[in-house]
Parts: structure tokens; C-alpha cells; sequence
């Protein structure tokens, strides 16, 4: 499956990259396959790894602060593989119809 | 914490109250506790619980369908007690302000 | 169309129900049909109109900050009528079967 | 502000993306900043330039099928500029530290 998750303290001020950015190193270290982009993270995998994931980013930021906002947008399909590259593609391709 | 869920087959026709009724029966079996509402049901626990009524909704669904949407949208905070009630209540008391 | 929505400053600490408040106080008073719920409020009507309150709730949070956080899901569709009452009631009619 | 956003028609089928590509189409023919990723679009804008998009996206799909799902998530902050970009690398650089 597909999950487009974001993450944020609240209550720690204005700028939030210091927190995300702690939210990226487990990504990264996770080695699942994933996407960043201007308002969240892409995550492929099953549903246990990848909420692992998110669950440990939860656990990071909650060392450091009280509360926390987190929003999953999950896409699941049965039988796609290598949907974090083929998704845009597809809806492109048929832009030239 | 407290979480905001929705979930909806895709590709099984415009009506999906079968698919959503589905869900409802996981989530009052289970025991958590929830409130629907016109565009979802938000679930309060820790996170394993919530995410494993949620899982058992999807798991419910992929039965019967290719492809399912799911929306979770948490708000996770330290010491919060029987939050699905009292955070509607705490933002009308300050209307009064 | 339906139209869940739910609004926070960022950077402003993390109680948030003052500014809760002050969006509750315009959606009320803009005569919209609407049911809040502990993670944000359902609102009911046709695109503009929906649309103008969620923007004067965003007008008003940033006169007392410069960020703000806002997650909107529609639900739009021909010839729904009372759809904040109905929606629920036909997923709970179905469990029956 | 920035903005994530996505749409699918409900009841049209598994396969999404002719519509999301009706949906592409108009974007890139609006002129505004966008980023496409596997699970929406990112928009940048004021209010009423994005939500005029955002409403043609809609009214497009609405001439083919009778239901739409729309999910907007807003980050608006006061002076950003060039957000689309800059918000990715802000965290990537702070993984530096």
C-alpha cells in the first residue's frame, strides 16, 4: 500500500523542520521505500511495516513534546508493485489521449 | 489518543453504506471507544488498539474489494482523559469567553 | 456537499481551544448547517458557501498568528439532500442486514 | 499558502487516473506552481487562486460521474516564499545537525 503521512508537534513554535527532520532520520533509516515532498512523506509497503514507521516517528517526537498531529492518507490496492513511481506516470500518460 | 477514520471501497459503485456498515460492526465489537459523525468515526485508545480496529476494518474490506481509501487523522496528547467528549465541550466554554 | 473541516494555529502553544472557539463563534454565526465533532466540523452546502466560512475562520486565526494548519475533506455529491443527518443513519441501517 | 490535494470520483471503477489526469490537465493549464507526487499535488497560492483550481478539478470530474472525494490539507504561513521547494530542504538540512 501507499501512505502519504505527515507529522507535527504542537505547541513548540512556528518552525517545524527541527521535528520533521528527526521524523526523517527514521524514515531513512527504516529502509523502506518512501517520497518526501513540500507537505509530507509517501510510504510503500504493507500495513505492519509501514505503520511501524509512523509509529516510531510518533514515539521520537513525544520524547520532546505533549501532543502531536499526524495525518495518513492510505491508497491499497492488491497486486501493485512499485506504486510510488507508477502512480504519477499512469494519470501523465493519459493526459495524452 | 484520539483518531478521525474513514475508509471506502473503490470501484464497487457510488453508494458505500454496505462497505461502511461493514466497518461499523468491527468497530462496536471491538469495545473501543468511538463517535461517527457525517464523515467519519473517531476511535480513542493507545495507538495499538486504535490501529488494530482500523487494520480489521481494512482487512473487512479488501475481502471484497481490490482497492480501499482509508483517512486517519490523530491528535495524540500526553494525559488526556476521555478526550472524545471533552474537546467539543472545551472549545464551546471559551465561546463564552 | 459535505465537507469536513478542522483548523489550528501553529506556533501558538498547544492548548488550541481559544482559537477553536473563535472559529466555532463564525461558523456559527454564518448560518451554515454544521456538527462539530471532537476532531473538527462538518459543514453542509454548496461549494461557495462552504468554502467562504472556512475562509473567514482562516482570516480571522491569522490576525493572532502567522501560521496555520487546515484539513478539509469533501464529500460531494448531485442531488444529496440532508446529507449531515442522513449519511450516518444509512451506514447504522444497513448493520441490520 | 501551500496546498496538498487530491480527487477521485467514487463509483466510476478501480482505475483512477483518466480522471486524474482531466484533473491534471487543468492544473497545469491554470498556471499556478504545483508538484505532483504518488498520492496528490501540491499547489502554491493565495487562497482564491488555489481554491479556484481546486474547484475546476471538481466541477470537471462532476460532468462525468455524480459523486467526487476531495481532500485538502493547507499550510498557510505569513511572507513563505517559494515553499514548494524550500520545505523539503529546510528538513533535509536540519538532518545535518
Amino acid at each position: 500500500m501507499i501512505v502519504d503521512f505527515s507529522i507535527a508537534p504542537i505547541g513548540k513554535g512556528e518552525s517545524l523542520s527541527f521535528d520533521v527532520a528527526e521524523a526523517f532520520k527514521i524514515i531513512h533509516a527504516s529502509g523502506i521505500a518512501f517520497e518526501h515532498h513540500a507537505m509530507g512523506t509517501n510510504l510503500e509497503g504493507d500495513w505492519d511495516e509501514v505503520m511501524a514507521v509512523i509509529k516510531a516517528c510518533r514515539d521520537k517526537l513525544l520524547q520532546s513534546c505533549d501532543r502531536v498531529s499526524i495525518s495518513i492518507k492510505i491508497d491499497d490496492r492488491k497486486g501493485r508493485v512499485d506504486g510510488l513511481k507508477s502512480k504519477v506516470i499512469s494519470a501523465r500518460s493519459k493526459m495524452l489521449d
